[in-house]
């Protein structure tokens, strides 16, 4: 009767972990990874932490960003969850090598490696890869693409307006048009076969994009591949929750709940549920 | 002999102070604020802090901006300034009257004073101040014109995706255009007596600003009246360096010093000179 046992930790289906994803980002874009991961695992529980006290992270060092990546793990690990995913680009570019070589927060998964996987699964070989300038200058796309087949053409496009359109609520209609043409019109003249996202902010534009593309390109995008690839990790190590069971979520920021809160809204397409202010530093 | 004591502290001119004056700011903004007083006070030192490990102040908390501006004041204070000016509305909104009240870093100007200074110094009655979102909900310039004079009519207009548009370089043409259109289109239609710039990244715009409003609104920049404001206190409080010295300039910054160096150039109009990483937390 693995019903019988929803909500608890202990579950009677043995095969059952009931224990909390843990999801993390310097902000709000990481709760696109929340809303794929909620549409793809509805039974599973789900923890989000923003580190709102520090966002964004795409412009900080090296060494800020690991260091503010391991105070986040170490969050959630706290808290007991069953598998971390950095939902954070910038993390997953500069800092996840660093956290594994040290075994923190195991098991980790990134939204880089996720974006990676599905491009490998596309079967699309002239790839463009677009995000913030702190994901493109860090390479980490390319170098993870060519680590599989280094005949992958692989272009990278920084985008840094498409984060604060964004967070303004500005995703279709003639601004974000306008800055689509800043940064992307090349590729309307010779467009790649896919275009992925690399960024958690990206997803939002998914419906303009396709238009402005008029669908000649595939769009991959790293939130949803992020949720997949997290179902098919939990799946393999038979952590997945006990099915049918009513899915709790809460949220954790480091600085402004209530702005948090009413943004939250926007990115999830649902309410966050409870959101907390907690210290990390 | 006044011009032999140049660059030293122990003038031979008893009138003339030679210690630096302090500006921070959380990033690059302030440095509009630094190059109108290198304008404005050819003879002056000045020091330059930004707070860029923890840039943007404009959305944290009320108890995070009081923390780190008085970190920067602190930094400050400590390397002899004789002056210091909070270049960031943020601060100056939020932080100010309680840095004040517990007597840290005097004497200290800031930004908001200035332009509230500079308006009525101006005899406009109806007054538009533009800013990040976090200025204008603090609604400091309003409380601060009604203070000085009930009777002004002061509108304020959120215009967050400017200080990004600014920081990608792109402060005229089709774009910076189609940013004005979504915030400040009905005052082209309805425009106020003077548009004070409420933000230390605006003067950029400055340019596309008079153009957009086809020379018929006032533009009142904060960072220009910020120098003002500086010169005038350092007249009536004999804190003037001696006249014809040759002025030093550095900055300091929390993280990512040759970024910092490289878009420093874009804000000052000529290069920033010495550039040094340090730690405040």
């Amino acid at each position: 009767m693995p019903n019988c046992a929803a909500n608890t930790s202990d579950s009677a289906d043995p095969a059952a972990d009931n224990r909390p994803i843990g999801v993390f980002d310097s902000g709000l874009g990481g709760l696109t990874v929340v809303a794929a991961l909620r549409r793809r695992l509805p039974d599973e529980d789900i923890l989000y932490l923003g580190d709102t006290a520090r966002v964004p992270y795409g412009d900080k060092s090296a060494d800020s960003i690991i260091r503010f990546a391991r105070q986040d793990t170490g969050f959630l690990v706290g808290k007991g969850v069953k598998l971390v995913i950095a939902a954070c680009n910038t993390v997953s570019a500069v800092a996840l090598p660093e956290l594994r070589r040290n075994r923190v927060g195991e098991p980790l998964l990134g939204v880089i490696d996720a974006g990676v996987r599905a491009v490998m699964g596309s079967g699309a070989r002239r790839i463009c890869v677009i995000g913030t300038r702190a994901t493109v200058n860090s390479d980490a796309y390319r170098r993870a693409l060519h680590a599989l087949d280094r005949s992958l053409v692989v272009e990278s496009i920084p985008c840094p307006l498409l984060v604060p359109l964004a967070e303004e609520g500005i995703v279709s209609g003639p601004l974000a048009r306008a800055v689509f043409d800043l940064y992307l019109k090349p590729l309307r003249e010779n467009p790649p076969e896919a275009l992925l996202l690399g960024c958690t902010h990206y997803p939002l534009f998914i419906p303009a994009l396709n238009k402005y593309f008029g669908g000649r390109v595939r769009i991959i995008d790293s939130a949803g591949a992020c949720a997949e690839y997290a179902a098919d990790y939990l799946q393999a190590h038979r952590l997945s929750a006990v099915a049918g069971k009513r899915p709790r979520y809460s949220c954790f920021v480091t600085d402004l709940p209530a702005e948090f809160q009413h943004q939250a809204t926007r990115f999830l397409g649902s309410d966050p549920g409870r959101v907390e202010k907690i210290a990390l530093e």
